[in-house]
């Protein structure tokens, strides 16, 4: 048996050269967007003033199983990737466990997160479609940051709404994205038609990743050449996600390691789908039984208290309808400093799985997911995100019932990005001033009631 | 002749097993500390009260080449380390040169800067002496930052003096430390002696590094079973920094690249004397000739404009004296954005050798740091320190020199650390506010006169 490294690298040469599909191999697809007026299945041209063409091509194809990266992406992927799949020795040690624990580790670029991987695709489509700039929204500042990075990199002028508690939450977020030449708007704004509408019917509200969709939408589809593009939830970002999954399953076979649990946190997928991509893909086939855990905030929890049904993707109801498990666009979560995982809906892809029983899913409440931080950048050296955070807890979790049990299961979970700039929600930890947000069953019956009838 | 990858990464058993002294080759090794009162060179003994004993012994010999790297701090190593060493090739398409551009990259670490590298060393030792804790000073806060998370692997206890205008600066290294378990108090304080009587004399000063080092030293000596321990200009943290510079030299050796030109920004010297030390040592031993470059802020420029002479390492002249390039101990520079080039001094170690004419120096201004930062972030993807943006700097000029003669020269640069807790300054900069901070020859007399008197 091979020792194994603190941190498993892949030579460039051993990078993935292809995206891959997980749609490619559900047995049952994820349901198709819908036209929010007609209810009918939305066709690619009535995508095509909101999104950029070739994006669209792949976010409605359920069959191709592997899209080839192209080179100018590729070469960009060279600068930061492969990331590192770590062994947490220490993290093992300080529990005292016999689980082998292993992360993927996303956060070794300035954006500090995975959001890269698919914000430097996105940007790419949009330049060579010939596009003068995007919009987009972000939440804890992450996608934004790295579509700033993307933009720059392909010469493209980017305007981003940030959901309004991030932005007060994460002064710095916004000068990264101006390094990068961003502009970067608080959300809801006074900028756009639906920001109005949003700050007469909600005042003095701390915003949501629903609303922000809305403003920047409004934005790409009034500005001649300008599209939307979007950092998670789709199927698109879930296919440029998909090289986390792919680099990992090269790197464990590298060493012959065998996972039992993979762990990603869910916001609107992006991590936890490109993540578990090919290891569901071996579960479909019936190669492998992998348990795959999704770990989301008991503050905004779609899959464990959501309804898996048709809903607007944002706040504004101008995006197509979506079949996933939500909690309701107009459900605006309590201001967790999990920013990143303050999404109303999932993946339908993911949603899918989860419906047909390849995932399971828990929520956790955030002061537990800071004490799980805590302990992890302590032994790991990493101060990690509060969104991966709640992979880490979820890790440390299933580890802990390893030492009851005395079962020396093999535990990977995703770390997908850093928290450097979330230093205002750890000095709230540490001043135990930080609260336990947890919507009460009238609160997501009322946010369900704006679920749109479909039949 | 092999293809470059974008990172060139040792493998773990590629990574050196020991820690070079320069001092071992120097033909003219640096002056000695010597005692504040007698000016008599410094014994161990002395030298106990103050440092941890196998410091003090790294710190004294000139003779022994090489120290092998302690097991626990080498496993520490295996989980940040190997840094990449990343060719430029964005930056290089950029500025249009033949030049071929490399850097080393010490941020990807969450103190994310290369002062971990003695950190863990010196809290090795610290504890392995039995210590309770130890004291320091911070500037810009890399130091404590990566002092907190070694102290909190070996369960140390960590008081941390920062410099003012570091600690309001930059709120939330303090946050980062505190996860990590440290104390930090802002400096000058009224918790020591020292800090009440610089207070009494300099109302409203920001601080310095020379006032912070009195205070943590004043801190050590009066409680029991505490040592201070230091992140810079000492011989010990050059020993340990030459880790960067043996990875480096794999790193080129495994592609056949041989430098023209090494160049590092320079406060009190650990980045650069760890990145050149192998370098100097073959240009030393007459096997090659490479240029050396030391780049340091236009505010605070000790080579450049400062003496060669014996002078105090703090403000509070309670630490031995140090022959070094110095702009006085009582010099206390403008607040300019790279708190860790703020010291007034230099390493007795570098100073020989640039005094012996083995490396050069430059002084750059604020300003222009801060573009050349930008233009690197857009390329390369990296939001770099300003410390480190001093290096790109010069770096971008030597490549520029290229351009104009059609040279193809291989330059190799440190990147010491990211900027992602320098944001208020990059805010200023987008904002058109920076100042650049230049002494007067004036200003500099008035330092000098306050030089102790060394025969």
């Amino acid at each position: 048996m091979k020792e194994i490294p603190y941190k498993i690298y892949l030579s460039e040469d051993e990078m993935p050269k292809a995206w891959y599909n997980l749609r490619a191999d559900m047995k049952t697809k994820p349901a198709p967007l819908l036209n929010p007026g007609t209810h009918q299945p939305m066709a690619a041209e009535e995508l095509a003033p909101v999104f950029c063409e070739e994006l669209i091509q792949q976010e409605l194809d359920n069959d191709t199983p592997y899209f080839p990266i192209p080179e100018e992406v590729y070469n960009f992927y060279k600068m930061y990737r492969p990331s590192p799949l770590v062994r947490a020795y220490c993290l093992e040690k300080a529990l005292d466990t016999p689980a082998k624990i292993y992360y993927k580790f996303e956060g070794n670029n300035t954006s500090g997160s995975h959001k890269l991987n698919s914000a430097i695709a996105q940007a790419y489509y949009a330049k060579k479609q010939g596009l003068k700039g995007v919009t987009t929204e972000t939440g804890a500042g992450q996608w934004g940051t790295a579509l700033s990075m993307a933009c720059s990199y392909f010469g493209l002028d980017l305007k981003v709404f940030m959901v309004k508690v991030s932005y007060e939450q994460k002064p710095f977020r916004r000068e990264v994205m101006r390094t990068y030449g961003a502009s970067v708007t608080p959300s809801p704004s006074e900028t756009t038609n639906i920001g109005k509408k949003i700050l007469a019917d909600h005042p003095g509200t701390t915003g949501s990743l629903g609303c922000a969709i809305s403003e920047a939408v409004e934005v790409a589809v009034s500005t001649p050449g300008y599209r939307y593009v979007l950092g998670s939830v789709l199927n698109q970002v879930l296919l440029h996600q998909s090289v986390i999954g792919l680099e990992t399953e090269i790197a464990l076979k590298k060493y012959d390691i065998v996972p039992d649990i993979i762990i990603g946190c869910a916001g609107g997928g992006s991590n936890l789908g490109g993540l578990i991509a090919p290891f569901m893909r071996d579960k479909i086939l019936g190669k492998a039984d992998y348990r795959i855990l999704a770990v989301e905030p008991a503050s905004c929890p779609s899959f464990t208290r959501g309804k898996y049904a048709y809903d607007f993707a944002d706040t504004g109801m101008v995006c197509p309808l979506a079949k996933m498990y939500t909690l309701g666009s107009n459900f605006i979560p309590a201001p967790n400093h999990a920013g990143g995982l303050r999404y109303h809906g999932m993946s339908t892809t993911l949603s899918q799985l989860y419906h047909d029983g390849y995932m399971e899913a828990v929520a956790v409440p955030q002061t537990e997911v800071f004490k799980a931080a805590e302990k992890f950048a302590r032994c790991e050296g990493i101060l990690p995100a509060p969104e991966s955070s709640h992979a880490i807890k979820a890790a440390i979790d299933e580890a802990e019932k390893c030492k009851e049990t005395g079962e020396s299961k093999t535990i990977v979970f995703g770390l997908s990005g850093t928290g450097y700039f979330d230093l205002v929600a750890y000095e709230k930890f540490h001043d135990g001033k930080m609260d336990d947000y947890i919507p009460t069953d009238e609160d997501l019956e009322r946010s369900f009631k704006g679920l749109p009838q479909v039949e």
